[in-house]
C-alpha cells in the first residue's frame, strides 16, 4: 500500500495470501452440533451411511471437530486463478447514503462462474478425483451451482452431469450453455434419465420441476453408478467449511484497511456464502472476546430463520436424506417464486442454524422489491450489478448505515457481494418496470409443512 | 510476491500502480499522423470544427504530441473501482496445448461494465462533466460501449442517452437493460426521436438499423442540443490514448513476472482495445530498440488491414464525419452478422493504420469458427468465459504458442482479454451445436464499396 493514496477504494492481496488452511467453526462452538439421524432408524448416521455418495475425505471434514484443515495444494492452485478476491471500501455508496458508517464488501463475482461457489466446488472436484471418482451427479436451480461444478470438472478432468430445474433450463438458456461450455451434460429435471424422473413424468408430463426433485435424480445417478458420486453446493458441513476462505481473506483485508467491522452480513439460503464470510469473525467472537455483530439477510419468501421453527428435518421435498437439526419451515414448503433463486429452501444449515438458536447471530427477512431497490442504488453508486440473492444482505447493510446516520455514529460494516447479477437482468428490467411482485409470508402454508415434520 | 509460491498465476497490483499519466504513441512515431480532412473543402479541420460534438480538453488530447498526459485524479478514482486488472500466466492453457512458449493475458473483464470500454468512457465523462456538460448521446451496437458509457456517466452524474441498432436492441436485451440499471435512456435506432431518424423509418419502417444510423442519430442529438455532447468508443486518438493503461499496467505485471513479451496480440476492430495494450510495447520498440512483434487479429469479415487499403475515408456510412486516413474497405462496405459485434468495422484507427502501413505491426485474419473453438478451449482451461472479440486474439496466440512447440522454443506471448462473454452465451450455443457460419470474403462487395471511395 502507498501511504500517498488519499482514499483507498481495493484492498487486494497477491495469491500468497491465499489461506492455507479452512477454519471449522465446530471447534470453537460453545454447544456441539446435533449429528444427523437415519430416517429409518432414528439413530445418529455413520460414514458407510454416506460413501455411497461422497468420497472420504469430504465425509472426514462433514464430521471433523479440527479448527483448522490444510487445503491440498492443488486446490490452492486452482484458487489462484480467482482468489484472492477483493475487497472494497464503498465511498461512492457511503456518499449516495450520505452517512458517517464505513460500508465494505467482499466481492466473490469475479470467479470464472461468477459467485462464491467455486470455493467448495474445485475442493469436492478435487478430492473426488483424488479418490479415482470418474464423474460427478448435481442439481442446480437457478444455475450459478452447476456452473460452478461444470467449470471445476474442466479443471480436474471429471465429467459432470447437471440436473437443472426444468423450469430454469427453460427460462435461463445462458446459465445452461455456461455449463455446456464447461464441457458438462445438462439435462432438464425431471428427465428421462433416471427411475426417479421417469416417474414422475408418467404422472405428471408438464411438471416444471422443483430442487427437490433434482436432488432427488442427482443423487439416484450417484447412488447407482460406481464411477460417480454427487456433490451438494450448500447446507452440509464441508460445504461451509470450504467458503471460509472468504473471510479469512476478509480478516487480512480489513487489517489493511486498519478498521475492524462492527456489523458483519451475508445473506442466507442454504447458508455458504453467509459462514464463509462469516464464521472467521465468529471464531474471532468465540476465542478472542471480539464483538462483530453477525446478521443473516433471508428472503421474506423463505424466511426460515426468521419464521421458522429449530427440530429435526429432510433436507429435500423428497424426503430422502437423513434428517438434521435446523431451522426449517417445513420440508413440503415450496417458496414463492422470487427471483433470488439461490434463497428458495425450506430449511438452512444446521451450523448456522446452531448458532441462531443460541442467539450467537442475528436474523433479518427481506422483500424482494426493498432488495431490488438496494441492488440498483448499490449498482449505480459502485458500478457492479449484484446477483438478486447479495441484495438482501445490501438491504441490510444499508438500513444499518442509515441507522448509523440517525445514531450519529461512525459503525463500520461488511457484506458478502457473493455473485454478479449479468445472467439476472430480466428481474431488473422487472423491478425497473414496476412489476416486480412482493409475497405476503405464507402463513397457512408453512403451517401445513410444518405439522408434517417428522416425529424423532 | 512470495517467492515460496511455485506457480504464480496472477500478477496484481494495488491501486497506487495506477497509471498517472496516459502515453500518447505520437510523441514516439517514425512518421507523423495524416490530419483528418473536411469533406467539403478537403482541408485540415481545426478545432472549431469539433467543439459543438466533444469538450475542449478531448479536442485538445486528440491532436496532442505530448508523450504523456497526466489522467485527472477524479479519473484515477473511478479507475480504483478495477483497476490496476490482473494480468495471468496461462499455465492450464500451455498444458492443454503442450507447448513450450509462456502465455500471459491481460484480463479487461472485470470490469464494472464487463471490458476494457470504461477506460476511455470514465475519462470523457470527467473531461465533459468538468465543461459544464449535462447530458451525453452515443450509439452502440452489440453495447458493450454503451454500457460502459451508461456506467460512467452514473459515476459522474451526467444523463446518457444511446441509439442502440434495432436489431441488437431486438436480441439483445439484457445489455439494454444493464444500460437502464445504470439510469441511461435507451431507445431502439432508428427512432422516432430525431430528423435523420424520422427519415430513414419513412421510407424503411423495418429497417433492422445499423450502426451508421445510430452514430448519425447521436450526432445529431449532440449538435442540436446545448446541453449535450457526443462520446465515441474507439478509432479517434484520444479514445485510444485513455485505453494505454492496459499497457501500462502490463509492462510493469511482466517484469513481475521476470519475463518480457516476444509477441503482443489485441483484436482489432476499431482498434481501441489493441492500442490500449499494444502501444506502451511498441513505444519500448521506438525508444529503446525494444523488439516485441505486435499483432493485430482481426476478423475475416471485415479484414480492414489484412485486405483493405489505405486512403481517406468517411468514419461513418453516413458520410457525415471528417475524412481520416485508414485502412478501409470502404465507408459503403457492410460486414456480415458475425458475432464479434464490435469488430464489425469497416475501418480502422488512423493510429492503428499508420503503424500497420509502415510495417511496424503485423495483422491477421481469423474466422469465426475457428475464433469460438479457440474461445471454448481457452475457457476449459482457464475458466474465464471469453467475448466473442478476444477470441481472434486467443486464436492467434495459440497458433503462436503450437508455432513456438513446433520450433521447439519457448516463446513468450502476451494478449489482451479485452471482455467477457456473459452477455454473448448464445453465439456459443450455436457453435456448441456446430450451426456457426463463417463467411467468405465478400470480394465484389468490398471492391463495390471502394470503387466509392472519396477524391481527395
Amino acid at each position: 500500500m502507498a501511504p500517498s493514496e488519499p482514499r483507498q477504494t481495493k484492498f487486494v492481496l497477491d495469491e500468497s495470501h491465499i489461506p492455507r488452511a479452512w477454519y471449522n467453526i465446530v471447534a470453537d462452538l460453545p454447544v456441539p452440533p446435533s449429528p444427523p439421524l437415519h430416517p429409518g432408524t432414528g439413530q445418529p448416521i455413520g460414514p458407510d451411511d454416506l460413501a455411497p455418495l461422497f468420497p472420504m475425505a469430504l465425509i472426514g471434514q462433514e464430521v471433523s471437530t479440527e479448527r483448522e484443515i490444510e487445503i491440498p495444494e492443488p486446490v490452492r492452485d486452482a484458487y489462484r486463478l480467482y482468489r484472492p478476491s477483493p475487497l472494497y471500501r464503498a465511498h461512492r455508496l457511503e456518499r449516495a447514503l450520505d452517512t458517517p458508517a464505513h460500508i465494505y464488501y467482499k466481492y466473490e463475482g469475479g470467479s470464472p462462474s461468477g459467485s462464491h461457489k467455486p470455493n467448495t466446488a474445485i475442493a469436492q472436484a478435487f478430492f473426488n478425483k483424488e479418490q479415482g471418482v470418474k464423474r460427478l451427479a448435481t442439481e442446480t436451480g437457478a444455475g450459478q451451482w452447476g456452473s460452478a461444478l461444470a467449470f471445476a470438472g474442466a479443471m480436474f478432468g471429471l465429467e459432470v452431469k447437471v440436473y437443472m430445474v426444468r423450469a430454469s433450463y427453460d427460462q435461463k438458456p445462458y446459465r445452461r450453455i455456461l455449463m455446456e461450455t464447461y464441457g458438462a451434460e445438462v439435462v432438464a429435471s425431471p428427465s428421462l434419465t433416471t427411475n426417479y424422473g421417469r416417474t414422475v413424468l408418467a404422472v405428471t408430463p408438464d411438471t416444471p420441476g422443483s430442487l427437490g426433485m433434482a436432488i432427488s435424480e442427482a443423487v439416484e445417478d450417484a447412488a447407482t453408478r460406481d464411477d460417480t458420486k454427487y456433490a451438494l453446493g450448500s447446507v452440509l458441513n464441508h460445504v461451509l467449511l470450504h467458503q471460509t476462505v472468504i473471510g479469512q481473506e476478509a480478516l487480512e483485508q480489513m487489517s489493511m484497511a486498519g478498521e475492524s467491522p462492527d456489523i458483519v452480513i451475508g445473506c442466507t439460503g442454504g447458508g455458504s456464502n453467509f459462514a464463509g464470510l462469516t464464521f472467521p469473525f465468529l471464531g474471532r467472537n468465540f476465542r478472542d472476546g471480539a464483538k462483530h455483530r453477525v446478521i443473516a439477510a433471508e428472503p421474506e419468501a423463505a424466511p426460515s430463520l426468521t419464521r421458522g421453527v429449530y427440530a429435526y428435518d429432510f433436507g429435500d421435498t423428497g424426503k430422502m436424506t437423513p434428517l438434521v437439526k435446523m431451522y426449517t419451515l417445513g420440508s413440503d414448503f415450496i417458496p414463492e417464486p422470487i427471483h433470488a433463486g439461490g434463497l428458495r429452501y425450506h430449511g438452512m444449515s444446521p451450523l448456522v442454524s446452531l448458532l441462531k438458536q443460541h442467539d450467537l447471530i442475528e436474523a433479518r427477512s427481506v422483500h424482494q422489491r426493498s432488495s431490488f431497490a438496494a441492488g440498483v442504488t448499490f449498482a449505480r453508486a459502485e458500478g457492479i450489478l449484484p446477483a438478486p440473492e447479495p441484495t438482501h444482505a445490501i438491504r441490510v447493510a444499508i438500513d444499518e448505515a442509515l441507522a448509523a446516520k440517525e445514531a450519529g455514529e461512525s459503525r463500520v460494516i461488511l457484506f458478502n457481494l457473493c455473485g454478479h447479477g449479468h445472467f439476472d437482468l430480466s428481474a431488473y428490467e422487472q423491478y425497473l418496470a414496476g412489476t416486480l411482485e412482493d409475497y405476503e409470508y405464507p402463513l397457512e402454508r408453512v403451517e401445513a409443512a410444518l405439522a408434517g415434520l417428522p416425529q424423532v
